[in-house]
């Protein structure tokens, strides 16, 4: 039976003090950086990081930095005894959860920006997020300083921003990503998906499945702005609001592709938004044998 | 006798083997980053540095990205066979000399902004220099790993910059600043004073005069904008071009102070030209007994 009391480090001392005693034994550390209103996904994560190190240290910061004016900061859903429960579930060590003050104190002024792979699809949809993800991230990093930090494929574009700060800043961590967790029906698990009514999380459903049909259609052959508009299409006769974005990009680096078939490994998209709720998600593209 | 041959690093590789054997060994390291053309300023830091740890590494790397076009990153002296000389005759125990290839490999797209003291004077006569400080010290830092890095207190306002970024994004460092480190008629040793003529050296001379003029006045009560405007009129009719800024700021912050005596401790800054050279120095004045 796992410890239902995770131990907690409210301030970076604390979770110095516990990582120090780990490293000083010669313990591999994991960190896995988190919101909180924690699902099976962020569960994975915890599992893969116990088995890259031997302790693995959870954060819950809801960072206001990443959000923008009328974005869901203050709604976004907060309950740390259930998080901590299932943390100490999946084997989590230390549950780390610093209060906005000790982040960012009186006279704090600094800001990460990874551009290139930050700049395009949430960079362009969201211009201020990534910035205060590469900041609060850097920060985690360091005040954590993990052998391994692990980020979920379902934010791609936060993992491959985060993979070039640390490599860009010399970062002295390995970055891994965790495949995305759905629900039965394919819809890719967020804690947004808390906010949606049972007619809009019918719709969100169907968000996965229009991405599936796109890759094979790439995968076939199909050229790069057909499938988008194909897709798009599609998302919005579902019962889509506004839709963001739906693009096809490349799978390293988020360099535009196409218009014609694709002759690298891709990755399509989406960022649509059904009521006041906004759901991103991605699909692998194989490229069509030539 | 020092050992004339110092050893030398190229590679981050190179440097955190280095300094993981002597960590490992439970030895301090203390970090000197320069840009080379050594003088007696560095070279004080070398010794400040070996009294606070074990180990001292000097890093050489003039930093194309804190440079603007036209600003003088092609004319910036380098010898390193000199400066590796002096380094080795300071106490220095390694040179950590890498590449641009090796600092901004391709791909490279990261920036760190540090905002707050890092906007005004320097940062408004140089737009881009900060944050190219910013992010190349955040690499050396994280590069070498240092318990303790050292700035010259000639550039105050990088020091203050530096220590700001320190503690916004939790570089386990300590930031300590030296003395600034004077020529005989009281000219701050730089390298960029080898850039001078004979007649633009004695004009340069005196600069510090204007500043500690202006200190003084202070200290015995003057009001800061007529204080400000006599030493931009000294600066002027002794002999300098263009001056980019001569202001009085808090030294803790930076923040703007006066117009009228001052109530805390402040600093006073310029940046002048003579010829096409560009040289800043700063004073630190004492508030007046009230």
């Amino acid at each position: 039976m796992p410890d239902p009391t995770l131990p907690a480090a409210r301030t970076v001392a604390e979770l110095r003090a516990a990582v120090s005693a780990w490293r000083g034994a010669g313990r591999r550390v994991a960190l896995v950086p988190t919101m909180g209103a924690l699902h099976e996904g962020h569960l994975s994560l915890v599992r893969l990081g116990k088995s890259k190190a031997d302790h693995v240290v959870a954060s819950i910061f809801v960072n206001p930095t990443q959000f923008a004016p009328g974005e869901d900061f203050e709604a976004y859903p907060r309950d740390e005894a259930r998080d901590a429960a299932l943390l100490a579930g999946a084997g989590c060590d230390l549950l780390y959860a610093p209060t906005v003050a000790e982040m960012y104190p009186p006279g704090f002024s600094t800001s990460v920006d990874v551009g290139g792979v930050s700049t395009p699809l949430d960079g362009l949809a969201r211009p201020t997020h990534f910035a205060g993800v590469a900041t609060v991230v850097t920060k985690l990093l360091l005040q954590c300083r993990p052998d391994v930090a692990i980020f979920g494929e379902k934010d791609f574009q936060q993992l491959l921003v985060i993979r070039r700060l640390a490599r860009d800043l010399d970062l002295p961590v390995e970055i891994l990503g965790g495949p995305t967790k759905r629900d039965v029906d394919g819809l890719a698990l967020s804690s947004r998906n808390a906010y949606l009514s049972v007619e809009e999380r019918r719709v969100a459903g169907t968000l996965n499945l229009a991405l599936k049909t796109a890759a094979e259609a790439l995968a076939a052959g199909a050229a790069v702005d057909s499938v988008e508009a194909e897709a798009k299409a599609r998302i919005a006769s579902a019962g889509f609001g506004s839709i963001d974005y739906v693009e096809v990009r490349a799978e390293d680096d988020l360099g535009r592709l196409g218009p014609g078939p694709l002759e690298s490994p891709a990755r399509i998209f989406v960022a649509a938004r059904i009521g006041r709720t906004r759901l991103i998600d991605n699909w692998p593209v194989r490229t069509p044998v030539t």
